[in-house]
């Protein structure tokens, strides 16, 4: 393969890797040579859907489980034509993905709630919270807030928003040279700030990034009452069929693959892959700020581009699932009597931080039999929390092996087998990669008893996890820097170097951080440079 | 000077790099050549102390301000030389530091206490504890909790803890295996944890570093009562006469000489500075991680030990001051009637943190005239709210350019001179180097005000900060990694290749990180382990 000539080699398998490849196959055909190259033994980066085991009829999400449909045109356009492509059975399809119940606990400063009580019997809420912001919900506060400091912006329209943010200052200071959490703390007080941090389930949302960004951002994802919808076949079905539509149209994707530097000499790429040289007259990283972070010392052409690529920071996500024979949590009562919990969160301040009651692939709640929780789903300090209950973060990619895990927890059902529909999909990632420690089972266990206000709960049947802040990915998400002017890093660093057809994409860098949408919305910006460019690159 | 050849050089003009030139000296005299290297203007490394404008008799410590001379016998017994060497005008001297006054305020989750309600009124204090925690002292809770961990270790001697933690294990699993944040979950309750994060004033000290570490770290620094002792000259005044007499003994400091790189070729180290080349036959790296990850890229000798010097993690630490024409604080009333706030420290789980009401260089409160606080000493999180009020943070270290502040805050004090009585001790640093931005010190002002209950503070006059979380510091200070058996790597980096006469020293791989005890500490066992191999290196 040395001597191999591509057209367009595009490095990374995660969404905005093969939505790229395809949409380019689709308009060049045989024209064009076009080939992925993934580093890991599998597509779909941050999305990653896991068949757990002894459960038929759950799919675990250890990567993005979730949509928002109305504030998200790409990504459901995009199912849209990939369901026009796709037999009936092999449908991607949706169901309603319940957050925020109100008989759901909120467990906070030592306080047992349920979400409810934020508005029915906010007395009962233990933060000192100004009038004004007593007696409202988490994310009411906050857009409140937001209005304060930007009139007018809640009610405007998502590209309404991205407008005014460009312009909008407060205090004589432009929005972009605010940090978040500086700005929210001129309109709101430092308890209402605190309560979002605890009961909102994220401690990284409400950090210090870009206000320009977040208010957009928020507004979108949490401030409006969002409707998200989760995924039937697990959401990596949409990375996987977009690779598959790619290799059916002549694409080749190579796994496993992993590239550790390249160069442009002479109107070319050499990419380098181990012993292994491709060639590529053009060339897209789909990839993230730490895998770009990487790269970049063997990397000339990133080494020129440092500052774009250093305009947004990695935000560690940390998932944990957990089986059980039963949903011992629809069975827990206390007084007022509430409906039994079944699905959606319960929060707390605690790092287990959120807890989801898993529903069944067909998006109903579980009821009775086998079970799942996404049992903690935290970030920011709190992945360190969990760090401590492992074995030390490996440097397992950086020297190209196989993470090995010592004292996994091993309960009843890892010996089960797994129901193995999901290979129709191509979903073929095996739970037990991912297994969970011991002690971090054991200390999951302890904390989710004390959530509940029970002695234990059952016994864990089985147990994963996934870290994103691990490389090659740097973090879940990531997040504009204050200062930066997004909107013009955005479009520049999808094409950085006019001389040097070398594009970028990924969520990172985006306007949806942290979503597929942003994915898609920097992949399009990249083929629509990429295309427009190409001509001259052909005539060489 | 590209052909002169030094015996020994020492990179690094802080406590250990001069404590370990002055004692070099001290045994060879003029039988070695010996140089010190400082990248910056100037000599103590993180110990920084300056005088505000318009206040001649106070000292703001930028950096490290105090010692606990019960438990730090290496720094006590310095001070005792020095003095026997110094004339009477400039002999160094201590104060009794206060810290935790009775009548400071506790201001958590929205609530106003005293510290005395602590203990006197649990009721207030709004965390819930269970009994056993309740009532008491954060600190007593901590060592409370520590003891359920390892029996035995409170009542022990220093050096009695040092070896138990290498031994114990709990639930099995080494000490060292274990994070303190996961261990102290397991011994003690979560609002406890909270209680003692938010009262404690330290975000940093309680997270997952190595249990091992932090116990008997804990023990000393916080646990029983600790006496601390400021300087009545200022703590900077400790590295500039050990520098003064390694040069009065014949040895050389050269400032604003920033090594980049080195090589150790045929028993000799070169040296690169910029242009120019010094050669050594032995080499003493007095640095924390991040100056060392700094240098690795260029230090071949350096990129055979990463997983040594990958053994701590740098922790920032902020401070803020600022001066006003009175002491507003004494002024404060509240019912029931509490003594006037005039020293120590309060508490606050907004991002201020802990404000101390400096004392006067005689160690007395200042109850009159000009006055100023040490208004924010922070950490963890809080760094990055701080972040955000300022310009980014600036590569200057890197690109070897001068910083620049944009917008600083200009009081009334700041056109004012300053007393040069400082220079008489060598302390050269000009406040206004350190003057902090207009934004930062209007947010400090609205959060002040916030913990003290009042409409708002008394113009401020003049206002520096330092965030040692920037190149090349990294950090305030650093902790031991989970995993690390600390007492081995302490030994082992002290002199990590036998074959090579390189040698690493600083509070980073201590016992008492963060402290100039564990400089001294670290840079005496460098001195024995050089001294002992001296010879061969001789030869050549």
């Amino acid at each position: 393969m040395t001597n191999e000539k591509l057209d367009i080699a595009i490095i990374g398998g995660g969404v905005s890797g093969v939505y790229s490849a395809w949409k380019l196959k689709e308009k060049y055909g045989d024209k064009k040579k076009i080939a992925v190259f993934e580093g890991s033994d599998h597509i779909g980066g941050r999305l990653l859907s896991v068949r757990p085991p002894g459960i038929d009829n759950m799919i675990a999400e250890l990567g993005g489980m979730r949509i928002l449909e109305d504030v998200q045109p790409r990504i459901k356009a995009l199912i849209n034509v990939l369901n026009s492509k796709l037999p009936a059975a092999e449908q991607i399809t949706l169901y309603p993905f319940p957050v925020d119940e109100p008989q759901n606990i909120a467990y906070l400063r030592g306080i047992y709630l349920r979400l409810e009580d934020f508005t029915k019997d906010p007395s009962k809420v233990p933060y000192v919270l100004p009038e004004g912001e007593y007696g409202k919900t988490p994310g009411a506060i906050i857009v409140d807030a937001i209005e304060k400091a930007v009139p007018g912006i809640v009610e405007a329209t998502d590209a309404e928003r991205r407008e005014m943010v460009k312009t909008a200052k407060y205090d004589g200071v432009p929005l972009y040279q605010w940090g978040f959490w500086n700005l929210l703390y001129m309109v709101m007080s430092s308890e209402g700030y605190q309560f979002n941090l605890d009961a909102g389930g994220y401690d990284s949302t409400l950090v210090n990034w870009n206000a320009a960004d977040a208010i957009p951002w928020y507004l979108s994802d949490f401030g409006v009452s969002p409707v998200y919808k989760g995924f039937t076949n697990g959401f990596q079905q949409v990375p996987i069929t977009l690779a598959r539509l790619f290799e059916e149209m002549g694409g080749t994707i190579t796994l496993n693959k992993k590239l550790e530097g390249f160069e442009w000499k002479d109107g070319y790429f050499e990419l380098y892959f181990g012993q292994e040289t491709v060639i590529a007259k053009e060339l897209i990283l789909a990839m993230p700020r730490r895998s770009l972070d990487l790269l970049a010392p063997n990397c000339p052409k990133l080494q020129e581009i440092k500052p774009l690529i250093a305009s947004v920071t990695g935000r560690a996500l940390f998932k944990l699932f957990s089986t059980y024979d039963t949903p011992w949590w629809t069975e827990i009562v206390s007084a007022p009597p509430y409906p039994p919990i079944v699905a959606g969160r319960t929060v707390t301040d605690i790092p287990v931080r959120q807890t989801y009651y898993w529903p069944a692939d067909n998006g109903e709640p579980v009821t009775q039999g086998k079970a799942m929780l996404l049992a903690s789903y935290d970030d920011g300090d709190n992945t360190g929390f969990w760090d401590g209950l492992r074995a030390q973060r490996s440097l397992a990619w950086r020297i190209g092996r196989a993470k090995t895990l010592t004292d996994p927890y091993v309960g009843k059902d890892d010996k089960l087998g797994v129901r193995k529909g999901l290979a129709m999909f191509g979903l073929n990632q095996d739970w037990t990669t991912y297994a969970a420690p011991r002690r971090m089972v054991e200390e999951l266990s302890r904390q989710l008893a004390q959530v509940h206000d029970i002695e234990r709960t059952p016994l864990v049947k089985s147990a994963a996890y996934r870290d994103w802040g691990e490389d090659p990915f740097g973090g879940g998400w990531n997040s504009w820097n204050i200062g930066v002017k997004s909107w013009e890093v955005r479009d520049k660093i999808a094409h950085p170097l006019t001389d040097c057809p070398m594009y970028i994409c990924g969520e990172a860098y985006s306007d949806a951080q942290g979503w597929v949408e942003g994915a898609l919305q920097t992949a399009d910006i990249v083929l629509k440079k990429l295309i427009e460019q190409s001509v001259p690159v052909m005539v060489k």
